[in-house]
């Protein structure tokens, strides 16, 4: 079934919004009333939610699932066009990011991992764009010099890291850490710069432009230390953690697990098609109001609507000052994504970084049944891009990178997606250290989860499971004592 | 409270047995009666079985949990005494191991860690005994002489294990691997023996005993292999998953929090010191019976009796034959612990590995609040030692090590438990490979959880997590289409 996210461009259909997705749940609501009040009203149906409505049901609490979307996922779903999976946000997962390898394992998906790098056949090469110039590399060089620059730009202790942040899940645990979030990756550059050769700085910019999606000139240095930390301080863990291993039918594949559990239990109401405009909580009932005007009642919430979306939703009473302040920051993370579909079979082996293209990063990605190519390549808010809105201007970005007969392109814009405002989280300078607490914080009976405040992996499938656990965790725990003490 | 289990000596007590831990269960039962037909009986207290508990009791199914000790926690315990914690069995943990730390971060925990190794202070060296000489190193040379001989050891295809394990959660992913079970340590030893050094030797045979507690001849060569590629195929990951992080408080402060969670469902009844003799299903109902003749019954059990004890259960109708036949064949781990308090402070940045001693590896671990040092040594099954059985021998073996000043020694004797035949497991040749299955495999209502038996993480706390939720899930899923058909 369709869901009206995403893009698909082909030669002879053109440019069509929706692409299909076994993410979409039909019929788009179980509720025959709204006069019920529910244990928990869970807001969103992306990796948190699933995660929150799929240990709350469990737990034996009556939920109800509100989702502006007609699919679940948020930001990490897939679509299965002629038998194979383009991922259209989240994609790579790995046995070290314990959130989302404990459900992999549980829902027992550990062999459907596959690898995204195809090194077997085909050009076999990695090019670099150098004040334009396009140099023609070895993958092995290009893992020598992006980890050569990275070691450089990481290095603040003299021991890459581990020194200023030894443990990735407990970041402040060295506080002297704490003011690499008031420099931004520019001003981290610039500390640097004198040892960087040219070729080693447009890798290094190309990786973690790759890594925010924004801009160089925005993006915190520390966040991205703590990425380099999780990744176990070396650049061989970036690429095993970050680009490597993903499911061979898609995210939507793993998500529907969650969803399906979640249903089996029967505690599970849910309406789609329905997003949230204000949410009022008078101390004993939580009032949940649609755009529409249909009102859902609970005795407690877990929302899991993305940072930069939550200030378009009516608090009442406010959320406190400060959390306020970090919904009106935001993060940066305007990342664009395109899987691009090509004839030339020598591609899987291609990988790419063009700083001064929209589309800075690119590498083959798989190989469709039909024996093409897929490539995906990445954009970050440096020089931004919207796929749809001029796609042969799209086609030509990807064929300026490299020779290419496109045969079809999908992708969804996040950036102008009103309920994501953006790809995964990556913030600016001194917002992290500055707003964390407030972010994880509840107000009154509504529990707040969300990758975006997550401790672990922030901004990753791990983070939000993590959230999700932590709100139905939370609310579990609370309506227990309540229970008990009837 | 005094567990029955564990033994502590000092100069002024003497040897006894028993320890104190926050482990113990008191009242050691809730149950009223036999009467009642739960929905699940869950054999065993350690992580699996608490696992399980939590997970069932959670979702709403009354739960028996029957456990032959006095305490929670099985092969992973902890001892506090004078404020310090001594871990009695299983300690280590990291956060690339997906099921325990997924727990970790659940409960809160992911601060409470702390690092084994202390070299800001003291002697900083290694000390190894090679052909009755000892040679004092620095720890950086003892890594580099590591790392380059279990280098040349799993550099089975030039790419030392990944390209034959390239999964290490999916083992058997590449077939290619699997005759390496059919090696020893010593058959692969033998292989490479031209190319070691006799210090590269000394280390490596420290290092892999010390992984399988067991002997050269008889531990299998393709488990180690696993093991090394859980560990990110690097000696690095080796000290970062094996060795380096363990809770400030001792596994018990973790553990507790598994049955607090199940306890306050108000769904787990539990019974202690009830050694299970006989489990029969008639089909329906299966029912276990104490060793002193108490009868329980439930409609499923999940038993995590560890491999080596399972023999000792009479099952009707009896287990597949191959079952049968890996529990006769059980696992070599032999293993012994001892933990020595010294006042050489300097101690506390010492380690060391001599082959010919009983206790084989050995290196600082804490200090204790008095200011003293925690030393922990290891024993494999090359030389056994049973520490109790001679204090004063006991003592002069780790003096042997290196001169210290011993005001207290605290073990479990794993091997002379009845409950338990060894510590963590690690199988001879061609069993893993041969019996994994048949291991897994339910037999009509009773499900089977160990980490003797995980996917991933086999041996560790890790496995035991992931096969208790394995087997909560299980029982979960039927009872629940059960239900709903009713």
């Amino acid at each position: 079934m369709n869901s009206k996210d995403g893009f698909q461009w082909t030669e002879q259909g053109g440019l069509k919004q929706g692409v299909p997705t076994i993410g979409k749940i039909q019929p788009k609501s179980n509720l025959s009333s709204t006069d019920h009040i529910f244990d928990v009203i869970i807001v969103g149906a992306g990796y948190a939610a699933l995660t929150a409505a799929r240990d709350c049901t469990t737990s034996g609490l009556e939920v109800l699932l509100l989702e502006a979307r007609d699919r679940i996922g948020g930001r990490s779903w897939s679509s299965n066009i002629d038998g194979y999976p383009f991922e259209m946000g989240g994609t790579w997962v790995n046995w070290g990011q314990s959130h989302v390898w404990r459900e992999i394992s549980r829902y027992d998906m550990r062999k459907e991992l596959e690898i995204s790098q195809d090194y077997s056949h085909g050009v076999n090469e990695f090019s670099l764009m150098v004040s334009g110039k396009t140099s023609s590399w070895t993958h092995d060089k290009e893992d020598a010099v992006m980890e050569s620059a990275i070691k450089k730009f990481v290095n603040v202790d003299g021991q890459y890291g581990r020194l200023v942040m030894p443990f990735p899940h407990d970041e402040g645990h060295n506080p002297a850490v704490l003011p690499y979030d008031r420099l931004s990756a520019a001003d981290r550059l610039s500390q640097i710069e004198d040892t960087l050769s040219a070729q080693e700085h447009a890798c290094l910019k190309g990786f973690i432009l790759l890594c925010s999606g924004s801009t160089l000139d925005t993006m915190s240095f520390y966040e991205f230390l703590h990425w380099w930390a999780l990744c176990g301080y070396t650049y061989s863990g970036c690429i095993e953690y970050l680009i490597k291993y993903k499911f061979r039918g898609g995210q939507s594949s793993f998500a529907i697990n969650f969803w399906n559990e979640a249903t089996s239990t029967n505690n599970l109401s849910y309406s789609f098609d329905c997003p949230i405009a204000t949410v009022e909580d008078d101390g004993r009932i939580v009032f949940a109001t649609s755009e529409d005007g249909r009102q859902f009642r609970a005795a407690k919430m877990i929302c899991t609507i993305p940072l930069n979306v939550l200030n378009t939703i009516h608090f009442s009473p406010p959320l406190s000052a400060v959390k306020q302040q970090a919904l009106n920051i935001g993060h940066l993370n305007q990342c664009v994504k395109v899987h691009a579909e090509v004839t030339d079979k020598d591609l899987r082996s291609w990988s790419a970084i063009d700083t001064s293209s929209k589309l800075l990063y690119a590498l083959g990605d798989g190989t469709t049944p039909a024996g093409n190519t897929h490539i995906v390549a990445f954009g970050a808010n440096e020089t931004h891009l919207d796929p749809e809105k001029d796609i042969v201007a799209t086609t030509q970005i990807l064929k300026d990178l490299v020779d290419m007969d496109i045969k079809r392109l999908v992708f969804h814009n996040w950036s102008e997606d009103k309920y994501a405002k953006g790809a995964w989280f990556f913030p600016g300078k001194e917002f992290i250290t500055v707003y964390s607490e407030a972010l994880r914080a509840r107000h009154g009976n509504i529990f707040f989860a969300s990758s975006d405040w997550a401790v672990g992996w922030r901004s990753f499938i791990d983070g939000a499971i993590e959230e999700g656990a932590r709100g139905a965790m939370d609310v579990i725990r609370e309506l227990r004592i309540v229970r008990h003490s009837l």
